[in-house]
């Protein structure tokens, strides 16, 4: 998983809810002759196999496809990483349980290591050049796994070489407020070397932001307070709890874009056209080293200085002062520097997807998607490899139904195992760009499951409306894992919640940003899209993301003892994961809610009106056509789900079938301009683009918006916030006439 | 028609052949009864039906049309302009003869005139300051029609106002050829007025290229030898032939572009955001007028200065001089000088479009659409009043079928008169831009027929290879007008025609450039497009277009006497378009034979081999992964048309045809690609994009390799090069994927 923000967004109430209703009695024992595909056109969702797929989908295969998947580094490109890749090719090319084909696709892209021979270092230098301390290089060996020579020393991935020295700042998470307030507060910038932690904006904002007062180096670390609830000692953290070990090290990509950054909307195969890696955008500015909290704490324990902000402070067990440089009466003698070499270098490497297909028996050229990437920084038990081992489960099983013959699903399914995801979601990013036309001709979604447990109190599930509908129903059917006997839906529901004008109280869909392999699908093809996990009860932590992220600390022990015992919560995603599947696969008519993105434009659109109304009536610009697009769609969308409704009731034709699922499918695709976004690589959608502008609006209008408040009448600004407006307006009422009955005078 | 160079590129050898099969019974008597539409699915081409639809296109009713539609000048946004769109309007709701629904469009878009206060002039300036010659303001009256107080005078619409003065200059052609040409002979160019002759280059082209050279003003005129054979008497012209009389002015849009100046890819509809129309480009840049060949003599034969080249030289009776400035043995005294006075505005004004559609029976959802402008210069019977009296016959005549529920088709018809074509394509280029991701879901095809009769020798058709063989195959059963028995296609074969690697002799079949309201359909969405018109025969004229084009002598009786006396080339024109819109939307298996996308690729590919191969391989750039991607194409295209004939053959599965005509309907969408040429408004078109490099291959790879050719080995137009050769290769790569067979692993 790629993350700048894994948390955030749907964390709703978790009230206490009486007893739901008991369901799930997956009782059926595996093997039970069930009847015969028939792949007639009317082929619709046999609730018999769903129960059959939800019994046979097994804790502990998933465990031990875990303990294979994660037994050893696979950091992308690597010799373990092939062995997986070939692991994922005999699975699904089993003759039992294997998929209709599978294969892979390579392509070469550009990634970024350490240097073997000249380790990256973080020293502190005294006055007189000696070096007074050395962060570690490399993470303890607390459990045996992190001494695996194969474990990648911590790195900031494409942060350039350089061996800049300077005096020490704090400069909290690294983000433009942060560096506007050591500016005001007359701290010394340029030439300096900042520490900064993880968190608040993304791994490369910091140095982006450093760079711009003249920093020279920047180091980045997890403060426990952020990660570990505060606790920092050897024995509260990992192997004695879930906590990250005082030496646990980040690392991750700091390229600001997705996709091989040579090869920006082509795919990297090796005649492909490549940028020269000079002219390539995205990369930090400066050299960037993450380090542990443990030589944080050296480093940032002796500062000298003011005291950081309260907001600043961290669970160091110190003050934090923001420096320059170290305090007299510290470790290090005054005047004593800060050294961070960097020796990083770029290299082209192949990398592979594997791919495996399960031919539609009625609508073989619409294709489910269900992907996770299977690189990881180090053994990724979590990352990605929970996500890997549900994979692989769900996959056995429907591949065995497959070659029994009792079941072929409707429409295609592919499954995908990507490459290169860690360096910046590079192996789905080639994929999209490569099968583009067909894609966007066919694909009906996407479903990604990159980490599929970070914890077991709850679901989490992000994707855009229409998908909202098909994750509720799979949740309701299924028990969640625990003592309770609830449903994940209903379980869910007490963790994260709103409240919808239309269905009253539900659980929080969470919206998609770029964290992992659905954003090209989503950003760059408009392809529904959803992201499932089970994850945190958030009254219980607060920490950032589970707290071994990226480390050598994320092993198959720390699952098997910390993070998920006895393999529930892995089982209950695979199950929700599974029966979405299913739904999506062999549903006649397209489970896609398209109605429910009537509720978000409403949304979205009141937020404009409450926030932005009045300004823009002060620059004589009129919500008034967005109004009348939005109620278009509504429109459209409450007539459509009526004709629906009533074809459901009838025994609809197979074409008016096709033609009614073709207007659910390609709805999302009407969201796409390339146009709308020329500064944002893959971004397409209008609606789900980066929003930077403080109003929770349409990101296009919020960021135009947010530009120009404070620039003239007849600025470009203001010119760009009504060509926002129009991409909009048009983009809906195209998305309206989409779903409009087909034949429909324009 | 908005046009530069009409004719060129479709011009074959004309051979003398035997008969022909006797093709064409069309007798059914109007009214027969037919059997009854069936809705079923797998409902398909009746030719019963086509026969019934042959026989009663009718040319006495296409020449009523034209007469009505051609009464009136109807310039876009006229009162007759929104006349005919009431006439339209009543034809396709006529409860007889109309169509399922009919209904208009409007947009507010960018128009430019001459002002009615202040009329554009052409005058010489004597040295003392007086006018020794004034050019006329309006075509002569020879009957009756010029002198509509409607009729707009002579301009170059989108030329800026402003009142130059200064010695005149011959030009030739005004390309950059040309100028370089009088710069190298030492003509003063800088404040200079030159006088251009149409041809060559685009109308404005010559404009911009004579501003490069600091001239202030530039005249146009059509010379007898390119559009009269040379004859230039008034005699000899119309009303006593089909010449051009010498007061005769061509006007048109100088706009570079094509859609509304102010709204590029944005509906222009009264909210959308707009350029202001200083930030707007496009326009020429410096004031221009044409001028009639009467008086284009008077400057030209009295210019001083060398002779101009043998090619500059015209029809005009005298030795053409380049100037600058007049012959003091000439009627003016030396010194004069031309002033060129334009007082063009540009103007908002609502231009609609009027749609009407024949809802399909069994596929609603895919639409084949059939357009045609309205909007004419002055009284447009040719152009493009002759095309819209087909469509009204054509609608009238399926509307008729329709009302007596006689026929339906099995997919949804679309009829388009489009607004304001003669300025830049303005009403179909808007209706694409709103209409972008409806019609990039479901448009089959659209079939444009503009001018239908240019003159009565042969069928002439541009189109996109899938459509080759459906324009062939209903050209094979008609019958060509006059005497001969042949039918249309052999007829035509006899005038252009050229050999095919696979089908040996056929007609040639035009690349579309952007002349008509095709262009948006073809360049920006990628829908297969065909423009169908009746020609000349270059054996008896060379002239550029028809010779009354864009002036006010292109009336009625021009029509009926000259152009196509008895209407029996129009009928032609009705009959193959008829039999192509029904095949196209009747047809169980859509008739687009994308396998003849393989000839052309093939084609292209060896041009670059031959011309470009060597200079690729100097700068180490291979064509291999070029060679392969056109191989794979060829594949999957022969692999498909097996499987087309295979299942044509037994009875195959409604859904399966669908899957398959979603191959088929789509496949000319893989070939876009919006960011492939970032300089060229709406062109995404990897295949059709202009063309400017000078080998004939394809565009991207032709250009970029022209601009490259004399740049150091690390360009960034070597650069450019190969991420034009990989864009192709990406795309002929999706192209072949979306013909492969959908289940196929990736």
């Amino acid at each position: 998983m790629q993350c700048v923000k894994v948390l955030g967004g749907v964390l709703g109430a978790a009230a206490l809810l009486g007893l739901g209703i008991i369901l799930g009695h997956f009782a059926i024992p595996k093997g039970t002759d069930l009847p015969a595909p028939s792949a007639s056109a009317s082929q619709d969702l046999d609730l018999e196999i769903l129960e059959a797929v939800m019994g046979q989908l097994d804790a502990d295969r998933i465990r031990e496809n875990l303990r294979e998947l994660s037994k050893e580094p696979h950091l992308a490109t690597s010799p373990r990483d092939e062995v997986l890749v070939q692991l994922l090719l005999r699975r699904w090319q089993d003759p039992e349980s294997g998929l209709d084909s599978a294969g892979t696709s390579e392509y070469e892209v550009l990634l970024s290591f350490p240097s073997q021979k000249q380790p990256n270092r973080v020293d502190v230098v005294g006055p007189a050049g000696g070096i007074l301390f050395s962060s570690q290089r490399s993470e303890e060996n607390l459990t045996g796994e992190q001494g695996d020579p194969n474990v990648v020393p911590p790195y900031a991935a494409y942060a350039p070489p350089g061996t800049p020295q300077g005096l020490l700042v704090y400069a909290n998470r690294g983000s433009e407020e942060d560096f506007m307030e050591l500016y005001q507060q007359g701290i010394k910038l340029q030439d300096s070397i900042v520490l900064t932690r993880y968190g608040g904006v993304g791994r490369r904002a910091k140095a982006v932001n450093a760079a711009k007062y003249g920093v020279s180096g920047v180091l980045v670390y997890t403060d426990p307070a952020d990660i570990n609830d505060g606790k920092s000692l050897p024995n509260e953290t990992f192997p004695h709890s879930w906590g990250l070990p005082p030496s646990g090290v980040e690392r991750g990509s700091y390229f600001e874009y997705f996709g091989d950054p040579l090869t920006p909307y082509l795919p990297a195969n090796p005649s492909s056209f490549r940028l020269d890696s000079d002219n390539a955008s995205g990369f930090p500015p400066i050299p960037t080293q993450p380090i542990g909290f443990k030589d944080a704490e050296v480093l940032l324990c002796n500062l000298q200085g003011a005291s950081a902000p309260a907001a600043w402070q961290g669970a160091l067990g110190c003050d934090y002062k923001l420096g320059p440089g170290f305090r007299s009466d510290g470790i290090f003698p005054a005047g004593s520097q800060v050294n961070v070499s960097v020796y990083n270098r770029l290299e082209l490497r192949n990398s592979s997807n594997v791919l495996g297909i399960i031919r539609g028996a009625v609508e073989p050229d619409r294709y489910v998607l269900y992907g996770n990437h299977r690189d990881s920084w180090v053994h990724g038990a979590v990352d990605p490899s929970s996500g890997t081992a549900v994979l692989l489960e769900l996959s056995r099983v429907l591949g065995t139904l497959l070659k029994k013959g009792t079941w072929r699903p409707r429409r295609s399914i592919v499954f995908a195992s990507w490459g290169a995801e860690e360096f910046g979601l590079i192996g789905s990013t080639e994929f999209t760009e490569e099968s583009f036309s067909k894609l966007q001709e066919r694909a009906v979604a996407y479903i990604n499951v990159d980490i599929s447990v970070f914890a077991n109190a709850t679901l989490r599930a992000q994707g855009t409306p229409p998908v909202q509908s098909v994750i509720f129903s799979a949740a309701k059917q299924i028990r969640a894992p625990g003592p309770s006997s609830l449903s994940i839906y209903d379980n869910w529901i007490r963790y994260s919640n709103r409240s919808s004008p239309v269905y009253g109280l539900v659980p929080s869909l969470g919206t998609l940003g770029a964290g992992s392999d659905y954003a090209p699908f989503i950003h760059f093809l408009g392809i529904s899209s959803m992201d499932i996990a089970y994850t945190y009860d958030r009254g219980k932590t607060s920490a950032r993301i589970y707290p071994t992220y990226h480390t050598a600390f994320d092993t198959f022990d720390y699952v098997d003892k910390f993070v998920d015992p006895g393999f529930s919560s892995h089982q209950a995603v695979a199950r929700t994961v599974g029966s979405v599947l299913l739904r999506l696969s062999d549903s006649l008519f397209l489970p896609l809610n398209v109605s429910d993105y009537s509720e978000t434009l409403r949304s979205l659109l009141q937020a404009a009106q409450q926030d932005l109304g009045g300004l823009l009536e002060q620059h004589n610009i009129s919500l008034g056509p967005l109004v009348t697009a939005v109620e278009k769609f509504e429109e459209a969308a409450t007539v459509l789900g009526q004709h629906i409704s009533a074809l459901q009731k009838g025994t609809p034709d197979p074409l008016q079938v096709r033609m009614l699922n073709d207007q659910l499918m390609l709805l999302e695709r009407t969201f796409l301009n390339s146009r709308a976004f020329p500064e944002e690589r893959y971004y397409s959608h209008v609606l789900w683009a980066p929003r930077t502008g403080s109003v929770a609006t349409f990101p296009g209008l919020s960021n135009a918006c947010s530009k120009a408040m404070n620039t003239g009448p007849r600025s470009a600004a203001w010119a760009e916030v009504q060509r926002q407006l129009s991409i909009l307006v048009v983009a809906l009422e195209g998305a309206a006439a989409t779903l409009r009955p087909v034949a429909d005078l324009w």
